[in-house]
């Protein structure tokens, strides 16, 4: 590894013969890299869908960017992208892990837009697909696909927003009318944030606790009609409109409460969990909590598709601030050349450079998750380790990816002064429609805690219940080293770890084996902490119970992130591994070590406080991190072209 | 002081005879104490101005919008509340300190309002009388207060936008017409993101280079009437739209460029330099650049405003979400006596507490501002070193406010989940409004660098110009040990300091001399070597100029909020002081101890690699945050109760 990195490695080399092609530009070498194993469909989305067509214009009222978002989802079915993951009988190729990756391509365009075909294609089609049999695919799955049938996927309750496995709705089994009963017997059942509900879904996927007999047998989905065909709600459907909102303006979202509306027994979505005509229930999964995660868990995909997205918006964002800075000029420089380009203010290096190793650092993360999934998609049979492990690495995903957008969107927009503040240079758009992002498909401080109790059970991979007490009960059982499992480049991680081990403490904070070395120990001793200190809140008297749990809170959230920075760094050696072009990934190479420095150097109270890192070493990763800014500086230009954006998405003012 | 926080020592005293009133519930005189020494004219715009018609729709387009805001403006004026800070003979008390007082607070209300009655009052009315003379009041003062006669502040260009110093627009004199010319030579000289331009405004103050006889005598200001009777731009006029932003909707910025606009001579805002009718300069202050600081200066008002609204918008924001906190239940207890309260979630305390902590300890150092401004007014004359101090002080809390309310507000958003994204609960809108104070009345990053220049020149007190790298070589002329000056109740400090220094070095830290001794000399130890590396810096050859002094900047950034965290302790403790009732002083104290335990966890990495906390210290800074959320988790709705906010400004339907 060169300790500069000089333009000349850069260069493309010489095409080995005349007849050779010359190689492609860097850019488009990092665009192949940051696609990985998904650029051919990206590659097409870019080409086919990312067009001018959808960027919308941002002072549409509330009205006018709701039809502007169904007609450019209409388009998207129409041009045949709705069946991409589906299978071949649907028009789609048979990979289901293409869903997500097309759907966190959207995240360039308009967020409502790819937020509703989220909804209709990805959650209401996709639970057909997933959750019904045969019959349901073969009556409604096509019309789905076709917004013929538009539809919402109505799961969030007001009374409980992340805590599905409590909500309120009931679908009652009536043997005599052989007709389950959908009704919301509390204000808190009502239905909220419902995409599509307020205004274009025919039908819903509503999630609501299956009854038979008497016997409640936990939380199943059921179809409910909604609408007759003028769009007339259907009796006993109430529907509330929840209006404008902070963004994402094209989404429809609204609350539906049900007053004991009668469904056809057929409707109930029953893969996992059916009702005969006697109101017999039967179900392939025996544990009522394992149906709940395997429901659930068939959704995985939305929640992969929105960390995509996110994480897109937040590169977009990047490229407009970056290409900004390289326009824009501030204050005299002390040779009186002329002012100062603003790129070049190492404070605004501070602010961009990290921002873009850490695109970088998400999308190969991404890639991973993406081909993780394939891999479960492929399984033979049902494997419930292999399944919540997807589930926690989507959840960590999807946590880093949605706080890293929400924050990187904003400081790109202070970034652009006054010009990112003008809605025609496009980032405080974004910035509105990625807010939520955090919130929906599991609030981000829910997640982590799932993240973190996922680990407790991994670590001892001796649980019963998710229950927290349990958890924490079982935790006390037994405690001992555990070697964290390594998640991607498994040989090649090894070796570097190796390496490093050999030599002193001292090693170089620029070696990836010592990084990997103090990623991995964080996370080791966050994880043992946190079972350590949960052994000991099991041993608290029921009305502590609460209080001991409690306390662990912060602990959880800290062994979440440190977990998904270690699986970041592996997943950032992959990609750069796979990369194939040598300029490409030795500017890969150096913008990981910005990242890791960057990690660190955010967490250094940590490595301090545990003697990771001496208070010397500790400043020198500061140090580190301005050298690097300064070598990478020449190659922004390179390096967001990277990101494959197509140029009709970041078209703002600013940069005419 | 105690070390838990008992409710009896809250419980309001005994009247002290049937005869005494019993005392005010603990909330009001949080009020009181939060109001400070401006109790009275808070008190008063809250019962008068803050009213539920300034809260605008949020649906309103943008049109719609700014009718609104230009009609609450005159009511505002109609109401005689825009002379508020102005000499009696204009209507106000004669005590300049209220304008920034009472635009501090509007930011409880609509910010658009804030920003609109902001330009029209306190910049355009306001340059007329700081910056103009005698004839300029008589004539333009009175109209420009009833808004009568609409204006603009025409400062910021777009290719100079924090820079000043640099503008382009020329107002050359012509003597044999006894006129000026005013021109924007160049695309770049175009004024930009003026307030009140795109439609109100019809003169405005117009900053650009003075130029008699083709001598440039540097910046000044130059009223030019901009749109006739009808509303139509004046020949020469060229007025854009900005249109729609990111927030502020109901603000018309606007573009102005001048293509040789002849104004009458007597229109040259002359206090600090004008021009005879011959075309001979005169100025009362003889250095260029004491006179461009001098007339900037006069203009503090509007950055000490900006920040005080910033600051009542973060509060309002953490009101909203402490009460949602207090209402909304998520997840079953373990007790399985129903859903526990979201306050009761310790990550849920970890995210609000702090910020009420912030809320105070920036609102009193508003208030301690406030009061050096008001010293400042009653010099008899002028005193350079004062009002750098003031500016200084100024510009530091600025940058904290607006950047601590940014944050603060998406937080607040975040904890309340799906319904802090509908726009009817509030947020969403103060988010998007509040977004741009980080950038406007200068930008953070240059406001923070300027700080941290006039810490070197205190701390030095022998500059002469205020070019970085001239600052740079008289750093280099001599170090040494300097004690800061306290800032805010400097003999309680000093007994407090010398409690603790007579202490071990393991002081305990809710000692409050431990604590001013932290931040003293954290502040100390980073100016110094700020210092030190400037003294370096200015030993480069002149072609390394530039990466010497770029090199200097995220030590500049670290200076200014060093200084600035310990200025604002400093205030919190002259806060509390100046509390006079005895349970509230005592909420206070606790809440400063939670305030300064995160500011220290926050930068905790500093304080370890400087070895001014141990590890275990370090540690255990992190328990005390954890335990002081749990003491002051019942006193949430006082303490919220404390920020005097107006009922009406806080209807969301989520907390129906």
């Amino acid at each position: 590894m060169s300790s500069i990195l000089r333009p000349e490695d850069l260069r493309p080399e010489e095409p080995a013969s005349p007849t050779t092609a010359a190689p492609p530009p860097l850019g488009e070498a990092l665009v192949e890299a940051l696609d990985g194993p998904f650029h051919a469909l990206r590659a097409r989305l870019r080409r086919e869908v990312l067009t001018a067509d959808l960027v919308r214009d941002p002072t549409l009222d509330i009205a006018a960017a709701r039809e502007w978002t169904t007609r450019q989802a209409q388009r998207f079915a129409d041009g045949g992208y709705a069946s991409i993951g589906y299978p071949r009988q649907y028009g789609g190729s048979g990979d289901a892990t293409e869903l997500p990756v097309a759907y966190g391509m959207l995240g360039y365009a308009d967020l409502s837009f790819d937020v509703k075909v989220g909804v209709q294609f990805g959650l209401f089609a996709g639970s057909i697909l997933t959750l019904g049999g045969q019959w349901h695919r073969e009556t409604y799955l096509r019309d789905a696909l076709t917004m013929r049938l538009p539809g919402a996927f109505a799961m969030t309750e007001s009374g409980h927003g992340s805590d599905v496995q409590h909500l309120a709705t009931t679908i009652t089994y009536l043997p005599d009318a052989e007709e389950f009963e959908v009704d919301s017997p509390t204000v808190a059942a009502t239905k909220v944030y419902i995409g599509n509900a307020a205004c274009d879904a025919r039908m819903a996927v509503v999630f609501g606790r299956l009854i038979t007999g008497g016997t409640d047998h936990g939380v199943h989905a059921i179809l409910v009609p909604l609408r007759d065909a003028t769009g007339t709600p259907l009796p006993g459907v109430t529907i509330g409109d929840q209006g404008h909102k902070g963004g994402l303006l094209g989404v429809d979202n609204g609350t539906i409460s049900f007053d004991h509306v009668r469904v056809r027994r057929r409707l109930l979505l029953d893969r996992f969990g059916g009702v005969d005509t006697y109101g017999a229930y039967h179900s392939p999964i025996r544990s009522q909590n394992a149906r709940f995660f395997t429901m659930v868990g068939a959704l995985v995909r939305g929640r992969i598709s929105v960390g995509g997205s996110a994480a897109a918006a937040g590169r977009r964002a990047i490229a407009l601030a970056a290409r900004y800075a390289l326009r824009r000029r501030q204050f005299p420089a002390p040779s009186g050349e002329g002012d100062v380009l603003l790129l070049d203010y190492l404070t605004h290096q501070r602010r961009l450079l990290p921002r873009i190793a850490e695109a970088y650092a998400y999308g190969f993360a991404h890639n991973q998750l993406l081909q993780q999934l394939h891999r479960w998609d492929d399984l033979e049979s049902p494997d419930v380790r292999v399944e919540r492990e997807l589930e926690t690495r989507a959840a960590a995903l999807k946590v880093a990816q949605t706080r890293w957008a929400v924050d990187t969107v904003q400081a790109m927009r202070e970034a652009c002064g006054g010009a990112g503040y003008l809605t025609e240079n496009l980032l405080t758009q974004i910035r509105q429609d990625v807010d939520v992002f955090t919130t929906f498909e599991g609030d981000n401080t829910v997640l982590q805690q799932l993240v973190a109790k996922e680990l407790l059970v991994d670590y001892r991979d001796a649980w019963g219940d998710l229950d927290l007490l349990g958890m924490a009960r079982a935790t006390a059982r037994s405690l001992g080293e555990a070697v964290l499992e390594r998640t991607a480049a498994q040989p090649l991680i090894s070796r570097m770890v190796a390496r490093a081990q050999l030599r002193d403490e001292d090693g170089l904070p620029l070696e990836r084996g010592w990084q990997v070395v103090m990623f991995e120990d964080r996370e080791r001793h966050v994880l043992e902490s946190l079972a350590h200190r949960a052994r000991e809140a099991a041993r608290a008297r029921p009305e502590d119970a609460f209080a001991a749990l409690n306390a662990l809170a912060p602990h959880m959230l800290a062994a979440s992130r440190t977990h998904t920075d270690r699986v970041v760094l592996e997943a950032f050696i992959a990609g750069i591994d796979d990369t194939q072009d040598g300029r490409a990934a030795l500017l890969l190479d150096r913008l990981c070590d910005l990242w890791v420095m960057s990690t660190l150097e955010a967490d250094r109270g940590w490595f301090l406080e545990h003697h990771r890192l001496t208070p010397t070493r500790s400043k020198e990763i500061s140090a580190r991190i301005d050298a690097l800014c300064g070598e990478l500086r020449p190659y922004v230009a390179d390096l967001v072209d990277g990101f494959g954006i197509p140029e009709v998405l970041l078209d703002a003012p600013m940069l005419h």
